[in-house]
């Protein structure tokens, strides 16, 4: 019942949209961007040559369809994304997107037709580095739209609202973007792992078991700026040291004692930042990511516990403020299986991993069930321009796809 | 024989004074901006209402002499600076140049003739905030400018050689501002502690026994930035936990370890500084003070063994560069001793203690011996609006200026 995709074709249109938008510093596709429109132009372009028809939603996602035999099924929906975060990679999001197109393409050429009706859907500025709301386009089709994303604006000034219609979108109507459960069948979405698992392990297929949950905090250390030559050690109240073992607790909490997967402090500001000045106040930028979420509130157990000695043996006042809190998405297990049938399919080995970056399908999953497919990324290396993927496991990660598509056709 | 200041004068001068480039924030007065050009032209009119006759050097210092008694004696100085660094402090600098115009009114007022002439110095750019070259004025009176004083570059972009004209300096001329040592007999300095001692410990007066030396290094911690989601914490070259114990071996250092008097990380600078982005670059400002070179040596030492532990604890590389290395400045005995006398001349208790801070004195004393006077600064806030020294205090500083300048004169 198997239907090949073209190896060749994937990786030249993977390659060709890898050329939109590159610098000296990588991918500069970020959301909006005219680089990102020219990308978003090349893919509705692929789109229509595969045969879909090509619409615009409100929400700015291209989507893509091709009809099924069976005019009474909901739609089996495969997507991600083309933007990029600033000085990205050629895989994150491109390959997901380019290998949907690939598998509709595969069909049509077979020719196959499916039961389900299929939708590739492009989501608008996954990454969020625009208007600092990420999965934008696929909350917006999730029905997950939040009163932040009506008020977004720009580091320019520039308000979402005046920026969607340069994409085709308006946020006014941003309720037509909105998918009902009974028009969906399924989602599926194939991504490079971004992390060094897969890759490090041999493996060519990985099955997501769920994506992870994220906890970010944002703590503010007060202490009292004063001169760096004149006041006494024994007097001082410092900001830095405070900040310094936030930083050294957040590392422990996640590795040394377990509690949650990972912990990282990724930001530290620093006030007045003068060489000869003791810092008065230091902002420190926390996360947590794990794919249970009890682990992330004994995270934050920890870390406020932290805190609250900091601030009585430093003698400096700490607020940790919870910024934003980022459930765990389960993948169902019926929807793993299809993944991992479908690798067996294209008989290649599989191993089950939870993602630890975000997606798409994490918003999608709430309207209907999603699964995900991960091919390795060398080095584990994304959001770079080192990002790679081999076109081998480009390919494998195509037709595992494809494979899942038909599977899910076949229920 | 003493002769009194006039302490209402010499405080609303001060405050006059302080009025000049103060704005929400503090006083703005930096180095060659408008404000400071304002404040100068308010203390030479001092000057000149005072007696003296002024002139302004090719390094912009303002100078103003009252002939003495004989003509064969070289000056006395008496000088300290106008300028501010950005959000400062109304009395760092300020006070002892008000007092030094003060001690030269009130001989006049007496009247009194000195044996030696008088010179009061208001130096260019004690701050540094400008051009990043610090005691500007002073190391051009002592001979002391160097290479990079030449070549100095404002972060606006204009040279010093440009900017110097608008304060009545010439760069190419610089050679003429400096002074022999057969012109001076010697330098006495008025300023405020900057730090807690004098006033934690209630003494009015301070004599000043050497002006700190200060070793600063910029250390550059080079790791991998990655995801923070995707990476697990055993695969991670964070550089912020090698930057956080950096900082906290530097506290160590000069406080449980009493390698050196204070030890201080006032900045960091984190890349990308981003909460989704393991840091893969750290740049943190360290700096070392004591009377002591040889403990600002041995702090270094300790410095360097603990990156290279931390380097290879962390897999990280880290670099440490000696930035800059002012040496400790003694105030000969003698000198100490003058300053003692003029305190118990006007019954004022005190106490002897280093400057943590530097001052044009260090420079000075290159070509003449120099002494300083210090007054409590409340609470030992200093470069900050909180700065305050109480008008009783100002006043007994610039009594003992006086008395100082009165005992040197009879030597």
């Amino acid at each position: 019942m198997t239907v090949a995709i073209n190896a060749a074709r994937l990786n030249d249109h993977l390659t060709a949209l890898g050329q939109i938008g590159r610098d000296d510093l990588g991918m500069q596709r970020v959301a909006f961007s005219h680089l990102d429109i020219a990308g978003r132009n090349y893919v509705s372009g692929l789109m229509r040559a595969a045969g879909l028809s090509v619409r615009i939603d409100a929400a700015g996602n291209i989507i893509g369809r091709a009809a099924g035999s069976d005019p009474s099924l909901p739609a089996i929906v495969l997507g991600s994304h083309t933007d990029t975060v600033p000085s990205g990679g050629q895989y994150d999001g491109a390959l997901g997107v380019i290998a949907a197109i690939e598998v509709v393409h595969a069909l049509r050429d077979a020719p196959r037709t499916l039961r389900h009706p299929v939708e590739v859907m492009v989501f608008t500025n996954e990454e969020g580095t625009s208007f600092h709301r990420w999965l934008l386009g696929s909350r917006a089709v999730a029905g997950l739209w939040e009163a932040e994303d009506f008020a977004a604006v720009a580091d320019d000034g520039a308000t979402l609202a005046a920026r969607l219609p340069d994409i085709g979108g308006n946020s006014s109507r941003i309720e037509q973007a909105r998918r009902r459960p009974d028009e969906l069948a399924c989602y599926l979405e194939l991504h490079i792992e971004q992390g060094p698992t897969l890759h490090r392990g041999g493996f060519p297929i990985g099955v997501v078991t769920g994506i992870t949950g994220r906890s970010v905090y944002h703590i503010d250390i007060v202490g009292e700026a004063n001169h760096a030559g004149t006041t006494p050690m024994a007097l001082r109240r410092d900001a830095m040291p405070a900040a310094a073992q936030i930083a050294l607790a957040v590392r422990r909490i996640a590795g040394e004692m377990e509690v949650c997967r990972v912990g990282t402090v990724g930001s530290m500001d620093v006030h007045p930042n003068a060489g000869n000045v003791i810092p008065g106040r230091v902002q420190v930028g926390v996360e947590f990511r794990d794919e249970r979420m009890e682990s992330l509130a004994a995270a934050e157990v920890e870390l406020r516990r932290t805190a609250a000695e900091l601030a009585h043996a430093e003698q400096v006042a700490i607020t940790v403020t919870a910024q934003r809190n980022t459930p765990s998405v389960p993948i169902a297990g019926n929807m793993q299986q299809l993944i991992a049938d479908a690798a067996g399919m294209a008989g290649l080995a599989h191993v089950s991993l939870p993602s630890g970056a975000g997606h798409d399908a994490q918003a999608i999953a709430a309207v209907t069930p999603a699964a995900m497919v991960f091919v390795p990324s060398v080095g584990g290396i994304s959001h770079a321009p080192a990002e790679y993927t081999t076109p081998e496991d480009c390919a494998n990660g195509a037709q595992v796809l494809l494979n899942a598509l038909l599977l899910a056709d076949a229920r």
